[in-house]
């Protein structure tokens, strides 16, 4: 058995080489450069350790784990086009660097190079391996949709906002644990309970993420606490705040996002605590959280074998950066 | 056996219908328009037809022949995102209608949904067809890219010319027929001379293409001939009458590119016609079409069988309209 580091280091080594043919470097050379800004690597991870709870590690599931590294950068690359994103790990985004069109094409092709990983694995398995990488992969379309339709729309209700968290980060976590059981063997049973365990700690990473943003210590966080704020940006927080204010609150609520005051972030805090907002975030991310690690409870492997999951939950969830 | 025209009409029916779930509708109707718009339905019926000479239409074909259609579609809502286009068919571009991001996220959902259908085919044929879909939806790609490459190159040797059209246009046509030969149990010699028949054909096709656009009789091709000239298009004729024209006839051909005079099309005209670029562009249209006929004539089947294959190269290549 590895820990969730050591599997990151493993899987950084394998990772890290060209991904596509010299020519045309015209379409290829922005796929490397993007490729080799490297990235928090969990979802492979995720796969890897999905496999090793059952068994030791099949050659298959690295094939599988690059696959959803190539998807999730395909992903990245398109999202940025589509919010006209001028930076991404600190570095200039594929359309900014390269122009929109050859960023549409090397998405695409990413796309195509993912399925390629995925054409080596073993007969017995890819049937059902593709299908459920392309259930995943249209989900994670269905959700960037709503997640833009959401941007648009006057108010969002909180379980609308929450099928979209689910569609645009959860499934992806889900389905890299799930490929990596079936690929260790598991049975249907607990194969299902590992995907329900990487689609609930998915929800609860995503309310960590928004109350970091928002409460965050400054100092641990790295980065400007307030970002989402001062974008008026639809987070688990607002959403709540804009469903529990009283009417007085909300029209306060409403009025700060209309401008743009220097103490913006300050004042929509402060409304935020009086709504309870921030004892609200941490109790749902609670429930998320003891949902996955109930699921993970639930199958049947000695309770050893989970430790590198639960410790992985664990990280995730707690996390203060 | 079937003729080109009666799998068309079976493919239509076949074809027409919801391609997506009906939610979220602001993703998936944009794909349905697209789809429900028609096409001439080429690629799919080749598939067919490459199934059809070694044995009878097998369920998987219809998928693999989806499918293509369906990365087909996903080509032209990515590739008028990047040519800017307005029209298609006489109708208003996905990205026109519903906006660039939208349009982004259609195609890459089309190209989601042929995997889907892909993954359908029967264990022992599935690795194989994945990998030859991959490999050809990787070379169009290329294609495109390079197509835009040479659309801001100076000069474009014709040979570079003659590798992004096969890489844009012929390789999707000679995997389409190939996929169907691999599931009529094809030999592997069979499925190489079926892929070059299409690789060929497809060159062939495009000279055609460019040839009716210049020389095309008006009243037959159905729209306004010279569009390419007028655009400065780098196609067949332009490429060779670059390559082939007096220092002084060259001279004049650059200047007509740059001033965009009433007569420019008739005075290119007559400066194709002066280096011999129609009796050329025959020529060459032959040449290709005749190696696509060696290829045909090699494989291993009774020659009856061949017919249809033959009366469709004859009507691709030579159509007036």
């Amino acid at each position: 058995m590895h820990t969730f580091k050591e599997l990151v280091d493993s899987f950084e080594t394998f990772f890290t080489r060209k991904h596509f043919p010299p020519a045309p470097a015209t379409l290829y050379e922005p796929g490397e450069y993007f490729l080799s800004r490297g990235g928090k690597r969990i979802r492979p991870v995720m796969c890897l350790m999905g496999n090793e709870l059952f068994d030791a590690i099949q050659p298959d599931s690295w094939a599988v784990a690059t696959a959803i590294e190539l998807f999730h950068n395909f992903t990245l690359i398109h999202d940025d086009i589509m919010d006209a994103a001028p930076l991404r790990r600190g570095m200039e985004t594929v359309h900014v660097k390269y122009g929109e069109s050859t960023a549409l094409l090397a998405g695409d092709v990413m796309m195509i190079r993912a399925y390629e990983q995925l054409s080596s694995v073993q007969t017995q398995y890819l049937p059902r391996i593709l299908q459920l990488f392309n259930k995943t992969a249209r989900e994670v379309c269905e959700g960037q949709q709503l997640d833009m339709d959401f941007e648009k729309a006057p108010s969002v209700p909180l379980n609308d906002y929450i099928h979209m968290i689910t569609l645009k980060t959860s499934v992806l976590l889900a389905a890299s644990l799930q490929t990596g059981a079936v690929l260790g063997g598991a049975s249907e049973g607990n194969c299902q309970h590992m995907y329900e365990f990487g689609k609930n700690l998915g929800i609860a990473f995503q309310v960590q993420d928004d109350y970091l943003d928002a409460f965050g210590d400054p100092e641990k966080f790295g980065k400007e606490v307030g970002g989402d704020i001062r974008q008026n940006k639809k987070t688990f927080l607002l959403l709540h705040a804009l469903e529990t204010a009283s009417p007085e609150q909300r029209k306060q609520l409403q009025e700060l996002m209309q401008e743009n005051l220097p103490d913006k972030v300050q004042q929509v805090l402060q409304l935020f605590r009086a709504c309870n907002v921030d004892a609200w975030a941490t109790k749902l991310k609670d429930q998320y959280l003891q949902t996955a690690l109930h699921h993970l409870d639930a199958i049947a492997v000695v309770s050893a074998r989970k430790k590198p999951l639960r410790d992985l939950a664990e990280f995730l969830i707690h996390r203060e950066y």
